[in-house]
């Protein structure tokens, strides 16, 4: 860990440094395991008001509402860690199912990045208003875009 | 994974799903896995702009604003990872630095959760101005409510 300079040395967070990266110097391990810890954490948070869409567990509008607006605003994070070289098969060692294709396909990678970003922008709006069936009906459509990403390039 | 009701089978999305949880059935290694995940995100998203305060890279003003509102939208995620049986030596089988004193002082970890969720929105709203200065002494309070926390409730 760097020493911080005059006035922000006692702000010096050591577990949060830990991980500190620039965009000139991101290692293919560091962007694979910050990806997939950005979706897993959006996973935590999807999979409960999921479980509330199917009756598995009690539909509960707050908790619903409150998971939505952290799936929503996780979506946008995880993308920047779909580098050059981070790939499966990249020969970085790292287990990953990203594949080598998303490099050739940009555009359509964003757009479905895109996609996931605005149909959970429209979750958390929705499931404000604490409503089952309105709130069940968009995560339907949030989930639809991540099974749109999945199937093109995410290994089976 | 369980087969979602009709109308959101469609939806199902398999890597959010595998972290399904519900709180009423978190395993420690689920909740550790949780908490260094979104600390680790949020590690990822200080680091570049703690960098810029430091003068180790060129202060970005987009960039910062950025980083630093996904940091404030983070704040509030990690904590719900921190459930009993899921410090430090506590049978899990897991390696983590979270104290088992935690625990014994939940007010007190409320609080810090509560400092650094107030002072990385006020960053957040700082930056928004893309004003070095102003930014930079945000960023510093936000670093101590880490150190803060880190300094009672982390092993070193």
């Amino acid at each position: 860990m760097r020493i911080m300079k005059t006035g922000l040395s006692a702000a010096v967070c050591a577990a949060l440094l830990a991980t500190s990266v620039t965009a000139s110097a991101v290692e293919p391990e560091d962007a694979i395991h910050y990806r997939q810890s950005a979706l897993g954490v959006m996973g935590w948070h999807f999979g409960p008001i999921a479980d509330m869409a199917k009756g598995d567990i009690e539909y509960d509008g707050d908790e619903f509402a409150r998971r939505a607006q952290n799936v929503a605003n996780l979506a946008s994070m995880p993308w920047e860690g779909f580098v050059d070289g981070s790939y499966e098969d990249g020969g970085h060692g790292v287990d990953t199912d990203a594949l080598a294709k998303i490099a050739d396909n940009p555009d359509d990678f964003e757009q479905k990045q895109q996609d996931l970003i605005d149909e959970s922008q429209k979750l958390a709006t929705v499931a404000k208003d604490k409503d089952f069936q309105s709130s069940r009906a968009q995560l339907s459509k949030v989930g639809k875009t991540c099974k749109n990403c999945h199937d093109d390039y995410r290994a089976e």
